[in-house]
């Protein structure tokens, strides 16, 4: 494809208000030292410009805000600011470089939200931009609402600020009701007046493309969040502009490969879980499920994917379901070292096929269960949970339980923050043997738990909860899920059949090159 | 704002692909009954066509189909077809309207992928499209990849289906690599050629942004799953298509005021969850926390919002945290008749920006302790739990619960299918009493569990849970939330302190007036 030139500048600079606009997310609260954390990352990505909070809000804020100025950023560290005068005292008492001086600009918060008239805010505007400047500050004027206020006042309104010493007017579609036509004829006309900025939102679903209707009519600076968090339907999501702007247009913003990192710190400081089909980020981004998908991205990676997941920090993840073809099975049998005929692979696709159709997500564990059914081999169990026993609610939570390791039962108990994690330790404490010997073949079996996730539980306490593990020794690592109303049985059966799994292939891989274990 | 108009069209349809396109992706499958009740919803809403499912994809794929297609709904059913001939004898086999045939139109697809050649593409795809109109079919016409095929190629594949009978043809940007510049040129060329559909994947972000610009190239259909479910990061979101038309262009598509009801309705049949901040669906789309917002909103309803709620079948919902302020809080105790003075709403403000600074959710049973407390109002238990012991893992999870009931202590036992539903059973029964004399002031104290929420669980067995309860009883309602590493101890407090609450404001209430209960 040709790129056509969307703007005449090879870099945009991004204006990062995660820290503002999407910390007053309902339910979002960032500590000062998350805070100080996430504009590190922003910094090491290359962001231009971080909003670090609002000085108004309070000591707390102030606090914050302090710090990540202290920090010695690349990045302009900037503070909201209302238009009166103690937001912009508040803003210099924390260090920052700037200002983002936000005025009502619609009559609607003109007169029915700030009692004022359109010439007072004019008048106010100047003062406090003057005022800013004098004390050192780089001063951005935002006209709150502005992609409904009349667009001769806007301009007046801005124009006024920029004429009082402000470096640059920020569009604000603060409500996100803006269309791109809305926003290309607002643009333009301030853009003729200095540098423009936009802040878009996503109500309509419109934040990118407001971005893009915004740049191609004269603006040169952005703002976003990373995931877009932010309140209501959020703010546009910074990475999908710095991806967008970098794949069609060939347009530098921040470093791309940081994004998918930057996209988990967020996700993991405000609790805004990362949307599976989400570009960038989602867990699902660079996933392939189905036949003809799995089938053609195995012979070529650019099939089904418009810029290949490295470019943004992650990999390719090829996934087994309802959709699954026999290229991708015969794919993920061979992770596994598991070779079939193809009279065997034909049978194990349509067993995984049947498992995807009844709403399972098919685990490794699943596959290889499947595998070793269709060649007729007996399922050997290395490791199985016999009984287990937890209590929990007071003080001190406890799990046993009786496990068969080879022909050898063991027994151990555990403590731990809740049922779940005592039941783990007791797997551990079974597993770890006391280094008699009498241990049978197991002897200790450690093993490393890299992940244990619960999807959120909906529907009442007795919603069947699935838990998903990654298990690992050494170099081999497994993905199990379990299902139990009861979560402690859901997540104690899914750790335990995941161990069994990858003994079963250590012990699989020793049958077949016995010499290796012995020799190397 | 003047509305510029977007297409001649008063309607523009809207194809739904959740059922096959959002079906695809990783860890989605739905039973045929599944498939059915969305079809159902989605044709109630006045989807016009509606893609059921893929019927080469296996023999249960195709029952469902069939079941949807014997729905009798006015909605067009149709299924996905390969380019073979076989796929459209599956498909007629399931007795639908019309088939979405897609062949391959990059070369990379044509060549890599099919190993054919473009001659051969469109000799074949003449011959399905007569097949196809010769069973009575209605034929959409797709180029698999279109977005980066040669143009003049794409125009002759599509331009040949046309030609063969077909009823329309489809821009695909399969992989969502198109900018808004490129979707422009290429559905020109074929919009005019015939009537053209768009199908739009949002890898880049530019899912809706290539609808608009598809839109004002002369397409007349949109291809859209709803919540923007499917392959990577997923499908234009059908709901985002229906309110951005809507809002911005006056241009009819489906009935809005259903939108949040498909949404969750999608949402609970694939176990999508509903992102926070995503426009339409998200919990907080219409939610206002900070003080600016929350007292512009009180002020005026449309402050913060682009348009009312209640047209996507939604209501306005203010939160509170650490961006509260006075209009806000005061607004919310009112919602529990509670009155303060000016002095009193300051300190219950602060204590609330206190609360969500520390990155708490601040629920109303939270809200109403610190208004007890700056009231001076000793907290008077109505319930309190004392001890709690649950057991789990085993064949039948059980709990005790020991419960002050005024000046009662109640001891119960319950079992449940899981350690926290045993503790609900216990509480219940513990509260439920044994209609003796001696019960004491609580007698047998009911309450509805509206909803139960846990919160994805990630990062390891000794995270820290957030429990959310709503509980209710008459017309009071409350919400609790509740966090401890043990999720058993986390559910059973949350329960117990919300039905504290219930308790509490009730007593409140027959105090303030002791004849209402007595004289109604």
């Amino acid at each position: 494809m040709t790129r056509t030139p969307l703007t005449d500048l090879d870099e945009v600079q991004l204006l990062d208000t995660t820290l503002r606009d999407g910390e007053q997310m309902p339910g979002v609260s960032l500590s000062p030292g998350e805070k100080v954390d996430v504009a590190r990352e922003l910094d090491a990505a290359g962001v231009h410009l971080i909003e670090a909070g609002s000085a108004c809000t309070s000591a707390g804020e102030r606090e914050a805000i302090r710090q990540v100025a202290d920090e010695g950023l690349d990045a302009t560290v900037t503070s909201f600011a209302r238009g009166v005068k103690r937001d912009v005292d508040h803003a210099l008492d924390c260090g920052v470089d700037g200002v983002n001086l936000v005025v009502p600009a619609s009559d609607k918060h003109v007169e029915t939200k700030v009692g004022s008239t359109r010439d007072e805010v004019v008048e106010t505007t100047v003062e406090l931009v003057e005022y800013a400047k004098d004390h050192g500050l780089w001063v951005e004027v935002l006209g709150e609402d502005g992609s409904r206020a009349d667009l001769d006042y806007l301009e007046r309104l801005l124009g006024a600020g920029l004429d009082a010493g402000a470096d640059r007017i920020c569009y604000c579609d603060t409500v996100g009701a803006a269309d791109p036509e809305r926003t290309a004829a607002v643009v333009s006309r301030l853009a003729d007046r200095g540098p423009t900025s936009l802040h878009t939102h996503d109500d309509l679903g419109f934040g990118l493309a407001n971005v893009h209707a915004g740049l191609k009519a004269g603006a040169d600076t952005v703002h976003g969040t990373v995931l877009g968090v932010g309140e209501r339907a959020g703010n546009v999501a910074l990475e999908e502009v710095a991806i967008a702007l970098g794949e069609s247009y060939g347009v530098d913003t921040v470093e791309l490969a940081r994004l998918y990192r930057l996209c988990r710190t967020i996700s993991e400081a405000t609790g805004v879980a990362l949307p599976p089909n989400k570009a960038v980020c989602g867990a699902n981004a660079f996933a392939h499920e189905s036949g003809i998908h799995t089938d053609g991205t195995l012979k070529d990676g650019t099939m089904y994917e418009p810029y290949p997941p490295e470019r943004v920090g992650r990999e390719r993840r090829l996934v087994l379901g309802k959709h699954a073809g026999r290229a991708g099975v015969k794919a993920a049998l061979a992770e596994h070292d598991v070779a079939v005929t193809d009279d065997e692979l034909r049978e194990v696709v349509a067993r995984v096929k049947e498992l995807g159709e009844r709403g399972k997500r098919v685990t490794d564990a699943d596959l290889l269960a499947v595998a070793d059914d269709v060649r007729g081999r007996e399922r050997e169990r290395h490791v199985e949970l016999v009984d287990l026993s937890a209590t929990s609610g007071g003080n001190l939570p406890t799990a046993s339980v009786r496990l068969r390791v080879g022909d050898d039962e063991r027994v151990a108990a555990g403590t731990g923050s809740g049922p779940v994690d005592a039941g783990l330790e007791a797997v551990r404490t079974a597993l770890a043997g006391d280094g008699s010997d009498d241990e049978g073949a197991g002897g200790g079996v450690a093993f490393d738990l890299d992940s244990y996730h619960v999807d959120a539980i909906t529907g009442g306490t007795d919603a069947v909860v699935t838990v998903e593990v990654d298990l690992s020794r050494g170099d081999r690592s497994v993905s199990v899920s379990a299902s139990d109303a009861d979560i402690t049985r859901a997540s104690v059966v899914g750790m335990v059949d995941g161990l069994d799994r990858l003994l079963a292939a250590e012990a699989d891989a020793a049958d077949a090159d016995p010499g290796a274990v012995a020799d190397d």
